[in-house]
């Protein structure tokens, strides 16, 4: 069992993945800069999933971060390098998911926000650069995330440039019911999972859908 | 039926659309900037699929552009702009199918090229300013497209900003088994398409294998 800490955990894709982190055994710590946000959402996501209610913490991102030994990154881009810039130290030498989407809403739909980086994975790496970045749940939905009446769908995209770090997230992501984890190579290849993911919500919102992706074509067969 | 011409027609993507242009009903013109050359995969084309081989029709680019009524730019990104530089007057008023993918093998992988626009799709439409352009047919494998074998698998995405020619497009890829095709909105959607299909070749190479991109969650169900 994993202590993983969900960094700004508070939001609906912390929130779901903190469900989805729990339900495949792990050990959650909901992190927030407000202590008091942490503690409430904590409190709702155990009511959520009350079997593993003593499974599901609170904490601040200092003390997320402090005391996770696998750390997940759903900290919006704005403030990305003031916050991480802090927790630097303590994230010193371990894995690092990052679930960031650089992506914001414009009059006619989704767009790309510039970065430092070509993608916010790449970018987390720099302002990271003692951790193991391992890029993924780019592409979930939140919404489906946390809706626990229906399993999650398609293909999870991991890229990360240290393989001992990606194979312990490819693996966890295999642990989900109905989702297969699929290697993507080195970490700069997130950008191009952070693109594919304004494609969905471009189309989520032109088709009313939640879509999500599956490759077809290798030889690893999906999940059922 | 159509005469779609197929601009730099004679690579493997071009002769891959043919074929699949000719079984869907279509007449097709392969233009090269050598008349030989396209003679020679035309009837190379022609004797694989000799039902329609009375349809599949050899020119250079300016007779292809001249004589299509739905042009289809399959040329490499390096000479494109002298190349639709002299055509542009054969295209004016014309849909024109882009299928260009702006990427480039690099020592690690594979990489976008970058151009004058955030896609190819966007500066074709710079530079062939009164054809309407509809990006289609990018992340499908020019081996797959070739393999008559084999039916075609996935989605297409199809971008773009006139709804007339998008809808055309959109019509020829379903006449296509196996292959679904999806609106992805406005041509500058494009850009997230070509991401997409670098990760695609990227994955190609990873799990030695010929990739494609499903949607899950649409309404409209995948054929069979």
């Amino acid at each position: 069992m994993s202590t993983i800490g969900l960094l700004g955990g508070t939001g609906s894709e912390g929130r779901g993945l903190a469900l989805r982190f729990a339900l495949a055994g792990e050990r959650v710590i909901i992190g927030s800069r407000s202590r008091s946000r942490a503690d409430q959402v904590a409190a709702a996501v155990g009511e959520q999933l009350t079997a593993c209610a003593d499974r599901i913490l609170a904490g601040t991102n200092a003390e997320a971060a402090a005391e996770a030994d696998l750390a997940c990154i759903c900290l919006p881009v704005d403030g990305l390098e003031q916050t991480l810039g802090d927790l630097r130290s303590s994230l010193s030498g371990k894995a690092v998911i990052d679930v960031v989407n650089p992506i914001q809403r414009t009059p006619n739909g989704f767009d790309l926000v510039t970065l430092p980086r070509a993608s916010a994975a790449e970018w987390i790496a720099t302002l990271l650069p003692e951790a193991d970045i391992v890029s993924a749940f780019k592409t979930l939905s939140a919404r489906r995330l946390a809706d626990l009446a229906r399993p999650l769908q398609g293909d999870d995209f991991v890229c990360g440039d240290r393989e001992d770090a990606k194979r312990r997230v490819l693996d966890l992501v295999a642990r989900m019911p109905a989702l297969r984890a699929v290697d993507c190579g080195p970490l700069r290849n997130a950008r191009y999972v952070e693109a594919a993911t304004v494609l969905l919500l471009e189309l989520n919102h032109r088709h009313r859908a939640t879509t999500a992706l599956r490759l077809l074509g290798l030889r690893t067969d999906p999940p059922h």
